[in-house]
Order: C-alpha cells, then structure tokens, then sequence
C-alpha cells in the first residue's frame, strides 16, 4: 500500500481543469506528500506527455486520475438550459460550444496508465470494471475510488478497489458521486468517515474542505490514513491556477454547489453565472462542452463573473506559498494537534 | 472554564422537545462528562421543576440550554404554507395549532438562571445581548453560545460568550443560526472548526454528526475542547424519545434540511410530511405551533409519516444503551483513535 510509505499523510488531489501541472505534483512528492495528475479532459497524449515531465522531474511514486463516464442524456434535458444562457455567450462574444456527450477516452486513458504501470490510479464520477481494475493491478497499479456513500463505498469495494477517497459535501470542484441525483444525501467528511469505517475495512483517505494541519490529524483521527487536498494547493505558484480564479480564492466569497458551469454538481466560489444560473440539469459533459468556449472568453478577459471559480469551502484559509513550504506546515501542524488533542483528551485516556 | 474540569469531553446536547429528560442527563453528568437540560418549549415552571429533580440525582455541575427569539414575521408569510397542510390536520383528526409568535419565555428562563445560579447556560437561535450575558456572569454562570459561522462567532464572542458551541451542518434537529436564510453557507463541521480557530480564541465545542469516539478524538484534533453529542443520546433508555422516533432512528431513512415542522431549518429522517412540504417559509415559532397538535397526534398514533424524526447525520450508528455505557465506549474510543492517529502520522510526527 503506498500510504504506508508516505512520510507526510497529505494527498494532493488532481485538480483536473488546469490547476494542476506537473510541476504541482512534482513539488508535493519530492516533499514527500503524495500527489495526482488530473487525466480529465485532457488527449490520452497530452496525459502522456504530463507523465515524462513528471518523470523528469522526480523518482516518486506517482498518482493518476481518470473520471468515469456517466451515461448519455437525450438533449431535451438541457436544450431549455442552453436557450437561458445563449445571452451569455453573446456577452463574451462567442458561440456556445457544441453540447456532445464522450467518455473523455476512459479506455486509452487506462490503458496508458496499464502500459505506464502508474503506481497510483484514481478514478472520479463512478467505480471502473472489475476488469478494469483487475488489469490494473495486474500492472502494478493500485486503485484508488473516490466515493461519497456508504452504497458506493460497497460498490467500489466490492469492485476490487485498493483504497477509497472519502469525498465530504464541503470539497471544492466536482462531487465524485457516481450519479448525480438530487435524492441523495450529501454527508459532511466527518460523518462520511464514521459511517465507511463501519462499513468496509479498505484504507481511506479523506478529502473535502481539509485546509490545515489540525485538519489532517482530525481525519487520521476519524481513521483516514491520509487526507487529499485540492483547494489548498491552487493559490501555490506552481499551480496552474487561473488569474481570475486566483483573485476569487483571495477574497470573501461564499461558496455554493452548482450545475450552472459543467451539468454536474460541484461547489464553487460565488458568481454572477453561479447564482443566475441556478436551475442547470444534470447533463454531463454536455453542458460543460456548451460552457467551454464562454469560460475560456472569460478566463482570457479575466471576467470572474463566468469562470467556474472552483473551492471547498476551507478556501479562505489558503495562502499563496510554494506547495513544499505548504506540505511541510501541513505536517508541522498535524504533529501539532495530535500532541495537543491527547491533552485535552484528558481523563478519557486510559492509563 | 468547566470544559477544563471534565474528565471526559463529551457533552450531552440540550436535546429540546421531549427527547432530553433530567434522568439523561444525570446520567451522563455521573459518566463523567457534561449534560445540558433543555428550557426550550417549556414553561419557567417546568424547567424549574426539572432543575430541582437533577439536583436530586446529581452534584455535578450541569448546564441550561435556552432559545434566543427569532424576530416576528407578518402572517401573509407563513398563511398559504398553513392553507397546504390544513388536509394534514384533517387527516389526523385534529385542528392546526394557532400560529403565535412568542418569545418562549425568554427573560423568565433566564432570570431562572440567575437565581438558581446555574453553571452553564447555553444559547441557541442567536446571541443574548451584553446585558444578560453580564447578569449570568454576575451570578456565577459561564455562558455558552451555538454558532454556525465565523460571523456567527464573532459576534458572540463581542457580546461576551465564554464558550461558542461550534454546530455543523451534519447536526440533527434545528440549526442554530441566528437568523435562518437561504443566502448563508452551511459549512461542514470539520471546516467550521478551522474557520473558527482562525478568527477567534474562546474554547469551543463541537457539535454535528459526532456518533463515535473517532470522531470525538476527529474534533479534538481538529482544535475542539468537547464533542457536544445529540442524537447518539436518543435510543438511551433515559431518553424521552418517543416512539416512532425511536423505530425511525433504527432504521435506513435519509436525513434532510427541512422548515416543514417548525418554520426553522432542521434535520430531520426524510418522511412523508417533510418530502411532500418541502416549500415551508422561514416562519418560527409559528409553524412550530401550527404543526403542534398534528405531531402530537401523530406520537400518540405511532404515526412515523407525520413526526418530526430529528436526526444527525451519523444517526445510523447510535446504538440502544444506557447513557453512561455510551459515555464510557466514546471515552474509550476517542483515546484508541488519537494512539492510532499519532502512529499514521508516521514520519510526519518531529521528533
């Protein structure tokens, strides 16, 4: 198990959508966290090419993450959505991208992680095959599912997973859910780890709005073995952090789930689009395709009205500082909390 | 600070409504940790009465929890919500409850306080104001205050709270927000405590889907002085907790945020009332009085469809045993989860 020979508990999570680079990745292993490439929405190529640079830059055994495709929809789910935000699109002065569905090259992509026997393979949005991950293993890799139920807790498990990633309701970005339904319950981190040690004995690693040290030791406490960090890593220099969505991380926004920028759920700093947008369907990837060229015309004219500012909801607590630096406080911190908590546990200690 | 002197650090929350019972509460104080009786919904008379029966069974130290009064809202708010559930009260035989604003007593409980000289006094629903904090203080009470944010916080802390009981939104029954509105973030617990320890420096307890000792040791880690702890109490047998309410928490319902029962937010396992009324305006106490009668006939029927089914989101894991027992299993537990975190912290510990 490669959480067994972390030195530091602390994860980096992938950050599909730019925020991550190789060189994020690279800093946070080499500090002796643990740390993903996002494969999503990337050429199984430009994959490849982010693994040599990865490899250039470190020894460390790596991880990376590859999303699940949902299912298709028909296009009357979200030719109404579209219609509402056509004006949006005059407004940046562009089309609205075409709103097709593709499995974002699942297969290529987990055959390159097979033929670059990658330590670490992750997956988002649902639970691979059996056959998949039996290939995998077969490789070397370990396989890590991100869940957010006890029900997909079993699934994964019962799918062959090596480890899950216990994803709270307060992560920044998408919702690893397998569907994305309104009749589900959105359990807090520290409720999901309560209800997952008591329903399957794989090793967990905790993610969702984790932004301290005092933070990752409340998570090996709760029994994680490591605690997954995205929004705490996007204001890092090495980042590949948009400007807009670097200014949004520095102020005082409230954050909200939405579907308004990409047909899934996923929570977000507040914004004009955010919050006048509020009725998306569920359709994904259709309407992030639809959305693509307006948040791109807008990262470009740095308008944070229209980009998809992406946070957990610990986000104001993030600094900017070089990803080592945050690493290494990280594990100051635990240590920290750990030694404290035992002290205020007080009478409760048995001896 | 009577945090310092307990000798475990979990805290029986006020539980108001029935389910909290001097019998439950003695029982925990004995245990060892602390326990709150709950003034809300009851006459002066009655919280007296109550006083005086733990002080029979106990000498600890022990704690009130009043509510602070939401402001009135004009009934052209909450009329056509009733005008939806009048079938309900016709379905059970009975008429609505006279939709009154009250104050629920608030100067009497707290002159109650004063005079009985009570060691703790915990607030929900909002902050008492300077002047009353002081008279407590006057008379020998540490004050205690529920907050959800950082906003929250700080204002209690300038009124003069000693200790904020920080409630996540994983918490079963009414959120403690001082104002219920939909334009608030409703943070996870585990991000409340960071956010919290960042802008002030009292003690602070956590509350909100803490069911296990892991979790407990999780909140102590994470920079909480206690675990307050609700519904893991409910199935005691000291519980007043009725009875399709004990069948509902033994179950596999979801749990939702609903106004349904009461006007305010709470959490509650999903039933037929609180799906099919899921558009109750913010309107408390009068909806709570509207739907009175209509719970209440529903408890005496056995009626689960109709009740208000209270719970956190952890409620799956709270067993049916005696308080002490569950006091002295989380005491355990909490002290076995900080061992087994400080091993999993590995390499990152200094030293």
């Amino acid at each position: 198990m490669r959480l067994d020979r972390l030195r530091i508990p602390v994860v980096q999570a992938p950050l599909a959508g730019g925020a991550s680079t190789p060189a994020l990745t690279a800093a946070v292993l080499n500090a002796g966290g643990f740390g993903f490439l996002a494969a999503g929405y990337k050429t199984p190529e430009a994959v490849a090419a982010d693994i040599a640079t990865l490899r250039s830059l470190t020894e460390a055994p790596y991880g990376l993450n590859i999303f699940v495709p949902d299912d298709d929809v028909d296009s009357s789910t979200f030719a109404p959505y579209l219609s509402e935000i056509g004006g949006e699109a005059d407004r940046q002065g562009v089309a609205l991208g075409v709103p097709r569905y593709d499995d974002d090259s699942f297969t290529a992509k987990v055959e390159l992680a097979v033929s670059e026997r990658v330590p670490v393979v992750s997956f988002t949005f649902g639970c691979p095959e059996t056959a998949d991950i039996g290939r995998l293993h077969e490789a070397g890799s370990e396989v890590w599912v991100t869940v957010t139920d006890p029900n997909e807790a079993q699934a994964a498990v019962a799918a062959g997973a090596d480890v899950l990633v216990a994803q709270g309701i307060e992560a920044g970005g998408h919702r690893g859910c397998f569907v994305d339904r309104e009749d589900r319950e959105d359990y807090g981190l520290l409720v999901l780890l309560q209800l997952l040690t008591a329903h399957v004995s794989v090793p967990l690693v905790a993610s969702g709005g984790i932004g301290t040290g005092a933070a990752v030791a409340a998570v090996l406490a709760a029994g994680a073995c490591a605690a997954q960090i995205g929004t705490a890593f996007l204001r890092c220099p090495e980042a590949g952090t948009s400007a807009p969505h670097r200014e949004a991380l520095s102020g005082q926004g409230r954050t909200r789930l939405t579907r308004a920028f990409t047909g899934r759920s996923a929570r977000g700093i507040e914004n004009r689009f955010l919050l006048e947008h509020s009725t998306a369907p569920v359709a994904y990837p259709q309407i992030h395709h639809a959305t693509g060229p307006l948040r791109a015309a807008a990262r470009v004219a740095e308008d944070p009205d229209v980009v998809n500012l992406w946070a957990g909801q610990a986000y104001p607590l993030a600094d900017e500082r070089p990803a080592a630096d945050l690493v290494g406080a990280l594990a100051h911190d635990l240590a920290t909390a750990l030694a404290s908590a035992s002290g205020r546990a007080g009478g409760a200690a048995p001896g």
